[in-house]
């Protein structure tokens, strides 16, 4: 099967995802109903009492509205087309069609159909009831259901996070002091100067946002004046940026009902399970329109493959060097003037590699700002890369120090707490004690000179035996 | 097949599981290492500079501390002759000899093989590597031997959460306002008099914790003079309760590796991901030997099944009223001045049953005290209980309605932030803000009176919509 046949057949199936998250929720909401109008009459009457029936009613209608976002947003034509190219299984979308980059250049997804569950995103556990056979077909069906509908639950909360007032807090905690890093590192002509710093426009500087999930803080990052490249991976973060992104009209246009799908943990059915949620809270077009801000480009496509090694040395013809529309044909060595890591490092199989990217595409006394916990995406994945790759742990005085052999300096280090698409006011919190750092590039890779306490020697005892 | 057999082969593959978990775990560890062997010459050599494969050996080390540690647990007679009769597959223990219940007579499993994995247990995922045929079978096999595993692992949790210094503020936010409540309401007799209560010998007061889990907080409530019954389903929590309260000899006699099982969020190897605890931090036989305390027993079985309605018109030979040997036959109605509940509640498929239980077996004017979260264990759950019941879940505030419905007056209601069973100075915390409750039983349930705003009536615009 050759790549881009693969490619549409992954598009298809997150767009036929995207379609089918009515009719698995309700589906899953009704195993509810049936285990509520199992029970004895005077159970029941007393679950009536308090509401359960018409809680299951008002989620059903919840669900609807959800679908009817959802609905709108798969509603581009490309999207439209490939569901009935899908249930007529006659056409087929030619190539120039394929909607892997909305705003730029395509990248291979060779990981698209082996990437877990995005991690940072807990899972609220949902499962479609499901029917009929139960084979050994018709379980993996449901399990690729299964984890494909978590995602787009993980797509719903990402909107708050980013797109909503609901999220401030998370983005104060995260967005805030990435940006100031960055405005401090890179300070406007205007500021009093200092001798320590090459002041120059921010528009010339290019800053590239790994991992940047719905946009926001790459958005924010081109508001503030740098040009600015977002790049995701996930199929589905791709589809509800650029959504919000290229399709949004007026702030808070939209409703939608992102903690209904879990009854666990929620202080009221009506302040918290069926709490609505508009977005986006800012328009984008409001913000980046009529010549506002910097450039602003978002990159689909795998981290390595996209900024790995296979384009540090290209040389192309000097007329596309500057030119975002041919992103993935530039050289992207020593291009950046920032890169800025926010819960991405441990997206990585082998940090090594993201490290020695990030050290590689940096301009010389480029800044590489992070901030992230360490849970890493690949732990305990039953497979491989396809190139046969497993996934490497490590702690975070690991992580640093190897920071510091591939050619960083670590500097403001700090330990920022917040959580991730959080239930506000839930029940139960996933707090994260993120590590911040802001890193500049030494230009050239220096031998170590210090080692962690009690690693990196053959002392065993050392390591608490 | 005769649910005895049924529940010997149950406590046999729980042995059998904790006989496995260094083979288990090794094989875990060691897919580690062949990621780390299979990198590139350069990249090993860096990871190996930071110390990583010695943090491989030292987690395999761990493993096999933390594995003499099981062995030991398990060392009793009884199991003993279980691995021993599994392995020869020839002898066969004789009902007589049913571990199911350390220190009281037996109840029946009958959820022996369908109980969800204990939620508050966060897992931490670790797979072990699995060979050979990927058949169904094997995979059936495979996913039964992760999740006994995850059990063992959160049996290991546990013991820090019950039994070690590092344990000491979880159990300071969770199990002290439980005391307290409980000594506030019964008073000992030499305290000043307060018109409104019957002041009494704290030993005639029955105390029951149902999902004692490791034991601690009912053998604290004996160790404050009451008569503590501890109630536990899980079978991995009995056999590691039965070892720390009835094989212990010293304080701090043994120590374990509770968090080398997973790689993330670890600020440290050396003192996170390595952390060495010591347990236990108190000897039980100090507390409560020699005639200190009150009685104190543990009880095995299905909370419903042990103090549901079967066991509420029951008619005992007067002489064996009172005695704690022959629990499972005694008459359960009113005869608790006292019922603790601390992270239980949730674990109900419909947790009106639960409080009808917990309203039938006070005495008159007895107390509820509940503290914990409401993270429905059986939501999602694809299989209904053997009776066909469905999963029930209620946000907090319909709890509480449904509480006072049943018959209770709640009192001192508010929420306590607290961990369950979290690694110290993780970078990922779940915190769970848990509802907090005095309640007291009004002798004759009520009729409702009070609706929560916006649930129970017919317009589904309060609910949102």
């Amino acid at each position: 099967m050759s790549s881009s046949t693969e490619e549409r057949d992954h598009w298809r199936s997150v767009i036929r995802a995207f379609d089918g998250y009515m009719r698995y929720h309700l589906s899953a909401n009704h195993a509810r109903r049936m285990a509520f109008l199992s029970l004895p009459k005077e159970s029941k009457e007393m679950f009536d009492g308090i509401g359960y029936r018409d809680k299951l009613d008002a989620v059903d209608e919840g669900i609807r509205r959800n679908a009817e976002f959802i609905e709108e947003m798969i509603a581009t034509p490309v999207f439209a087309d490939m569901l009935e190219a899908e249930e007529s299984e006659q056409r087929r979308l030619s190539t120039s069609q394929s909607p892997q980059d909305p705003t730029s250049h395509s990248h291979s997804h060779p990981h698209a159909h082996a990437d877990p569950a995005p991690a940072h995103n807990h899972s609220d556990g949902t499962k479609g009831h499901s029917h009929g056979s139960s084979s050994s077909d018709s379980k993996r069906a449901q399990g690729e259901a299964d984890l494909a509908q978590d995602k787009i639950r993980s797509t719903l909360r990402s909107f708050v996070r980013d797109w909503a007032i609901q999220g401030r807090k998370e983005r104060m905690a995260c967005y805030d002091p990435c940006l100031e890093a960055l405005e401090k590192h890179f300070p406007v002509l205007s500021q009093e100067e200092d001798e320590s710093r090459i002041e120059r426009d921010r528009g010339s500087v290019r800053v590239l946002v790994p991992g940047c999930g719905l946009g926001r803080l790459a958005m924010e990052i081109a508001a503030r004046g740098f040009a600015s490249q977002g790049n995701e991976f996930s199929s589905y973060m791709l589809i509800a940026s650029d959504w919000v992104l290229n399709h949004t009209t007026h702030r808070h246009s939209h409703t939608i009902y992102p903690y209904l799908h879990s009854f666990s943990n929620h202080l009221s059915t009506m302040h918290n399970l069926l709490l609505r949620v508009q977005i986006p809270d800012v328009c984008p077009s409001d913000v980046l329109g009529s010549g506002k801000g910097g450039a602003f480009s978002l990159v689909a496509g795998d981290f390595e493959e996209v900024y790995g090694p296979s384009s540090w040395d290209i040389t192309p013809p000097r007329e596309q060097d500057e030119g975002w529309e041919d992103e993935g044909r530039v050289n992207q060595r020593g291009r950046w003037g920032a890169v800025v890591t926010c819960f991405f490092l441990d997206c990585a199989r082998n940090v090594l590699n993201y490290l020695r990217i990030i050290h590689t595409i940096l301009e010389d006394n480029g800044v590489w700002i992070n901030i992230g916990p360490l849970l890493w995406h690949f732990e305990n994945s039953p497979t491989a890369s396809p190139t046969g790759e497993g996934s490497i742990e490590l702690s975070l005085d690991e992580v640093k120090e190897l920071a510091r052999r591939v050619g960083f300096d670590l500097k403001e280090e700090r330990m920022i707490r917040t959580t991730y698409t959080g239930i506000p006011d839930g029940m139960l919190k996933h707090e994260y004690n993120a590590a911040f750092w802001v890193a500049t590039k030494r230009s050239a890779p220096t031998p170590a000179v210090s080692v962690p306490s009690g690693n990196g020697d053959d002392d065993e005892g050392d390591l608490g035996f």
